[in-house]
């Protein structure tokens, strides 16, 4: 049941990137959740982190994110996720790996800890 | 206590790096492992992480590594830190944040996964 509430999630935040709606993405983190951004400051919170994706977005040109879960291990209302991200933005595709720490919180998945970096491909 | 113990084995990771000691690097990973470091793909497996830590220090001319932790969570035999760490390099220094997941096998703290990047500082 959580992995394929987890899934779930993943597909919500792929359609919050799609559709540039930041409020959505950011509200799949916890309230007091922590994004790793490659070459920047770790980013608190739920509002510090949807200014980072609105920066990323613009920046990039970001059209789309795409997330393929390769790990998945659950202990109780946390769990770990080892994937690879693809980002199609306006200079084509960037391909990036990823570790999210999972917490539920009131029986929802949600992101804790976000961290990313390139695959170099 | 679990806290104590993941900080010594911070510790035994700083002291490996600085010995230049890749077998005891690798023997503070869990067997299955999965370090996911920069402009890389996903390194399983110890001594697969044996070796990426050799080139990364060959590459780099790799001194010294200082490892911080800013936040560590603690569920069972799983935990999940983030942190920041310096290296020490030929060139100078690098400025990284990383997510740990730590787990215990046979009593002991292993890192399960590892992935950083840069903080851009």
């Amino acid at each position: 049941m959580s992995r394929t509430a987890i899934a779930a999630v993943n597909r919500q935040f792929e359609d919050a990137a799609k559709q540039g709606d930041l409020d959505r993405l950011a509200a799949l983190y916890t309230a007091d959740a922590m994004a790793l951004p490659p070459d920047g400051p770790i980013v608190k919170g739920r509002e510090n982190i949807k200014q980072m994706w609105g920066s990323v977005a613009t920046q990039m040109g970001l059209k789309e994110v795409r997330l393929e879960t390769m790990d998945l291990e659950v202990t109780g209302d946390t769990a770990y996720e080892v994937g690879e991200a693809t980002l199609t933005h306006s200079g084509g595709t960037a391909s990036m790996k990823f570790v999210v720490v999972w917490k539920m919180v009131d029986g929802q998945w949600r992101l804790h800890r976000d961290i990313w970096n390139s695959t170099g491909a």
